[in-house]
C-alpha cells in the first residue's frame, strides 16, 4: 500500500517546482529541451546550436548547456570573466584556450579562465559536441578588437586556426 | 616568429595557477587526476570510485567529479543540503530520486534538490559512470535514521530498491 505521507522530495524540499529530477535523452536530445540557435546574430559563429538542459537554483546557481558543432563549424572567438566547464560528450575537434591549440576528443575537459580568449572547431570532419557548465549570474561575452585580433595573430598556430 | 607578448592566459588572467586548461580523458580516467575510492570507510556503498576531474575557482565554485559503480554495486542512500547536477557518461542503470526510481541511461541528466534521498544503482549488469557536479562549499551527507527508513519502506518500490 502506498501511504500517503511522503519523504521530503524536489517539489518539497526546493523552490525549482516543476523541475523534473531525471530528463532523459536521446541522441543529443533532451526530454522538454528545446534546441536553440547559439546566438541571434552574427556571421562570427558557423553550424552551431544549443540547448540548456539544466538551470541551477538552490546552492547551485550554475547552468548545465549542450552545445554542438557541425563538421567545419566553429563557435564564437571570445572572451569573458566568467568561467567555463565543459566536457566533450560527442565526437572530436580542436579548441583554443589563451594562446593555444589542442586537439579534443571524447570526455576531454576543458577549462576556460577569465578574460581567456577561447574557439571551438569541428575541425575533423565530424560534429563537436559539448557540455558546457556556467555560472548562472555571469557577463557578456567580449569579441577581439582589430588590435587584439593582431596581438593573437603573433602566435603562428593561432592565426592559422581563429576565425573572426 | 613566436612573440614574447602573450595574451591573457589562465596562467596570468585567473589564479588557478598550474590547472592546465585540457585535461585528456582515456577510457574514463583523466590526466593528472587520481582515482580514489568512494568513501574513506562504511559498508552503505559497494564497487564505486571516484575521481575529481576538476575543482572550480574564479566565480565557478564547483567541481567535477566521476563516479564509476561497477555491475551490481551502489552508492550511499543519502540525502544533503546541496544540490547535485549529474550527467550519466557510461552505461546504465536506475537511481532514487525522492520517492521515484528511474531508469537511467547514457546522457540523462538527474537532477538532486536539497534534502532529497537519493541513490544510483547499477542495475543492468553493466557499470553505470556518471559526471557530478556540486558546489566546492558543501555540507555533509545525511544516512537515514531508523524512522527514516521505515518511511522510505513505505512506498513498495522505494523498498525493493534502497541499499542501507
Amino acid at each position: 500500500m502506498i501511504s500517503e505521507k511522503h519523504i521530503p522530495t524536489i517539489e518539497t524540499a526546493s523552490p525549482s517546482e516543476g523541475v523534473p529530477a531525471v530528463r532523459h535523452s536521446d541522441q543529443y536530445t533532451w526530454e522538454g529541451v528545446d534546441i536553440h540557435p547559439y546566438k541571434e546574430t552574427g556571421t562570427h559563429f558557423k553550424s552551431i546550436h544549443r540547448q540548456t538542459i539544466f538551470k541551477g537554483g538552490d546552492d547551485l546557481s550554475v547552468e548545465f548547456r549542450y552545445f554542438e558543432i557541425a563538421p567545419g563549424g566553429h563557435s564564437t572567438l571570445e572572451r569573458h570573466q566568467h568561467t567555463h566547464l565543459v566536457m566533450i560528450i560527442q565526437g572530436s575537434g580542436h579548441v583554443l584556450v589563451g594562446d593555444k591549440v589542442t586537439e579534443i576528443g571524447m570526455h576531454d575537459v576543458v577549462r576556460v579562465g577569465p578574460l581567456t580568449w577561447h574557439q571551438f572547431r569541428a575541425t575533423k570532419g565530424e560534429k563537436l559536441g559539448f557540455l558546457c557548465v556556467v555560472s548562472t549570474d555571469r557577463d557578456k561575452p567580449q569579441r577581439p578588437g582589430p588590435s587584439e585580433v593582431e596581438e593573437l595573430n603573433e602566435t603562428p598556430e593561432v592565426a592559422e586556426f581563429i576565425r573572426v
